[in-house]
């Protein structure tokens, strides 16, 4: 069997996640995330977060939690705005868009919207006579870790937030490999410092130890529209057994679960950026997290291939490509190990 | 702790549903939906329904389904015929309007929407002058077995299925409880008779075994437009780990478990429906299915209320409520018999 | 030539309407109905409302002016109540629902929504404990006159009025034939009595008057969502000459024209009625309006057909038609004298 | 009084525009676009696009229209390709994404797209391995003249429509200026040629003598779905006045009016450009049309605000702005030879 690196959603779910959706298998259970498992899952991730306040949901997927948070959030002729390479403006097949909204997209720098270029696009709308007849920018998206797997400083973010304050437009992070972020050595921010960065954000579940389930977390509950229940219901991402989510994110935040396994990714991946680094491999972005994206030569490319399962991300020029390699909570060392030898 | 007679999504998972998850959690999968339970699971569902061009999809929960699958059918400026008391004109928050589509609700009979009802209505519709500035009918929605429990019977499937074909629009049936319908003694129809009497339908697991999920199944894939999987994507609905849903359904249509765990659901619900009669209680409609509905006095019903959760269903005049019973897969004859003494 | 009494939008304009479209043909003005042309007819339309404060949209039609208001108004998943014979119900080609809401259809009491059954509807709503998975009531559409030609006595309009503030959400007017129900002996209501039980109406043109044109008045400015500028715009609305609006109203608004207009219709529609009256023809409601419905003979219909231009309204039984005679405006009594020779 | 070099919508209709709207005032007309008047109108802009087949809609402004064929021919999951400076992406306020539907960005040269351009998109897109993941492109939409008064050449809009039909998707022509791009000199393309090299398009009667109306051909009519008059009385478009529009096109297309009165922006244009060469002004675009871009120095523009109506269009550098002076059918020589003495 091939060795896999080809991405963060290929295996089950860890298993004290799936231990705990058996051993609450035969209780009853309230309906529609009212049961005692998604409430003692949120309790736990208040805890975590250091947020007694917060409001959260679990919602199952991260294009659907884009979709519900982006739309809840957003007048019905506002936009928001986003880094051209956020998940949000290439590969969630308009959602965004089918609710009516645009993603107004902004330049970024390894995968980052910087709030410079934020400002200037803010100052300039706000500044233009005919800013009436153009879409108003209602909130700003970035995704931590980045779709190129790089991280905001502590610095950057705060920057951020503070710029979205300022013109009252909230800012929400798309967390789904959240996890992954916060665990490797390069982060200068813990939980409870990010969720104190910005209005909404979201804990990935299923690229990091559950088999669905993101929990959506509002750390500013103010800017929380009412009847969120019925906004979460009418986009078609109620679960009537809640449950499956609350039983997952209850393990996740026992004990640390999340973080510890988060761990994992990291360690794995960073043994594989020394090791690539020191057969002289050229990386496409420098990135301290789970996603390492190099520049191959094609008929390496091909050989690897027959071996190990790898993402293709997109041409570089003829005789190159850049290739991703994924690592996740349940990658071996060995596995790693083999992939070195092989490079 | 009370009996629990309120809805047929309060429990886990089937033990051979969990069982399957359990099995298949250390293999590597592809993503969305390509993986190899999911294909497994589509085959036996080609298999038991006899329709081996079938093009099958598994989406999450049952507001979802019916959104994705009106949404995929109608133009931009159709709406979908249903019964005033169908599941998406009462209790889906909107979600079809969302995606810009009119309910267009016609009286029910017993929950059942009549071809005779039907036909008016599009002979009415056609021959209007002012046609083209009204919502046109692109296609007619019912649910099997109805939200009050009944069901179609051939004849009555058939007739609206021939009416369908004769103008040129889909028939789709909700079949959020299909098992429990196709369980019932009283269903003249088996599962294969079903999927040839309509364009497409579901078969719900989560209220039938299953943690999640519902099968949608195109038994005429000729009506099925292009590029579903981007389709189920822009709407949220596309999970990253589709295997969650495929190795439910494997299950499921394994040794003809989902019909297994039907038939229980039906012997239960008939055995209390019998006492009920018995007893003199007065029935709101005569249901064949796991969903019995009974006029009941105020007070007995609140004496009731202390041992039983049960659901409470309209008000029926100032002293008379109706409540529901619901058995599933998982009720006990034992928690019945208790039942039965306490009425 | 036949004589018409089909609709009431097929002549011109008005021509001192059309006057100050040619007197004001070749000044400058600034766009997008900032020009001097619409100030000046808000001005004048406050002053006929006595609502000093009211803030005035001009829009194009009936159909965009109901979409623009009702979506502006309603949160993503709210719906519009509305009798079932409403004009956004029915002849509206979906135009609410493509904006992602829907119309909550309650019968009708000749065309007309009474508060009794709104208040049982959201009596019902509120004490519902699914309601969570119902379309949220947010605002009540009532047409004045209605469809059918029927007005609402100023007792029906306050008692609907109250109930709306109770339940704290708006109630929208479509004055598409406004002027005609003001004019209507029957009418025991003046334009600033109307004003002030309602939150928003329109005040319609194209059928009194105009060659197009609808003002949207809110007197209760309060409900007004910011930037309306923007929504407008969005949804295709916003005219970049809005002087064609302006004009146009500045002039019907210009000593008392609309309402002087508006009589001649319902002295000839009363002149008619007297006759049919008179003549034995049965209505098929009564109308105190300048749309009267009869019950005819298919073979007396045939007849009339040759001379008159009348619109075919629904059939009534298999030798009966409903039809509709139509006065507007411009209607002569010369041809309503001809027309009852016929009949 | 100003000069007015602001924009081309600040004046009211052409003389003979609103003649034919006098002329034919009192004759009675069927409603919703079937009157005689657009008939003939339709008839007329057929012979000048030599296009017998072409199917023909008059609608009422340029984002009404852009929304409207837009979303009309899109299917849900698609997008619309636009250079990013296009109208539809920068000041129609979102009137595409409200539909549902993403604008897909693509850089501009000079105001345009190229077919370069486009073809490395599609191909691309055609290429990834995750495109069911991302919007598809639909359609392709270009403004004749652009946002910035520039021009496709036959070669270069022979090479974009060729590549349409290559991937199989339209191509759609915004004329909110239309007749301005065919009056230049530069153009090489008469209307019935640009007709041929689209597959839709509108010919903007707003900035070119109308009150209002845009006339939208079908040069390749079997593209064009079915029930455009629902589609476009969904979408708030449908005017009950259809004579409204009928009229003034049936009065731009007799004896070449459009083509005639249009030669008069592009003079008296040209004799602005060629001043502003000559007093060494610099241009910040190349526009053979009726919009001309210099950027000025900040005092020079407060001064010349005195006494001139021009439009800010942005910031050029801490000391110079970008503004643009537009002319149009009505603008007179002499006013153009005041400006020039000003600047």
């Amino acid at each position: 069997m091939k060795l896999f690196f080809m991405n963060d959603y290929g295996k089950g779910a860890h298993p004290k996640v799936l231990q705990n959706l058996i051993d609450n298998n035969e209780s009853v259970q309230v309906g529609y995330g009212f049961d005692e498992l998604s409430s003692r899952a949120k309790e736990k991730i208040r805890k975590a977060c250091k947020r007694n306040n917060a409001e959260i949901y679990f919602l199952t997927g991260g294009t659907q939690t884009n979709a519900v948070v982006i739309n809840s959030l957003l007048r019905s002729y506002e936009g928001v705005i986003s880094a051209n390479t956020g998940h949000i403006n290439v590969h969630e097949a308009g959602a965004i868009e089918i609710t009516g909204h645009k993603v107004i997209e902004l330049p970024h720098e390894d995968g980052k919207l910087t709030s410079k270029e934020v400002k200037e696009y803010l100052d300039a709308f706000h500044k233009d006579e005919n800013k009436s007849h153009m879409v108003m920018p209602g909130m700003v998206y970035i995704s931590f870790p980045t779709e190129y797997g790089t991280l905001y400083s502590k610095q950057e973010l705060n920057s951020l937030y503070q710029l979205c304050q300022e013109y009252r437009i909230p800012l929400f992070i798309d967390g789904a490999r959240l996890g992954y972020g916060l665990a490797a050595p390069e982060c200068d921010m813990d939980l409870p410092t990010l969720a104190g960065l910005c209005d909404v954000f979201y804990i990935g579940g299923t690229k990091i130890g559950t088999l669905s389930g993101e929990a959506v977390v509002f750390s500013n509950p103010e800017i929380m529209p009412d009847n969120y229940v019925t906004i979460i219901k009418q986009m078609g991402a109620l679960l009537a057994k809640g449950r499956l989510l609350g039983a997952q994110f209850d393990a996740l935040f026992t004990d640390d679960l999340y973080f510890e396994i988060s761990k994992n990714a990291i360690k794995t991946a960073h043994l594989l950026k020394q090791a690539l680094k020191e057969k002289g491999y050229r990386f496409y972005i420098d990135s301290p997290t789970n996603q390492q994206f190099i520049i191959i030569d094609n008929d390496k490319m091909d050989e690897l291939h027959k071996k190990v399962q790898f993402a293709y991300w997109e041409k570089y020029d003829e005789n190159h490509t850049i290739i991703r390699f994924v690592t996740d909570w349940s990658t071996k060392e060995e596995d790693v190990r083999k992939l070195i030898e092989l490079l």
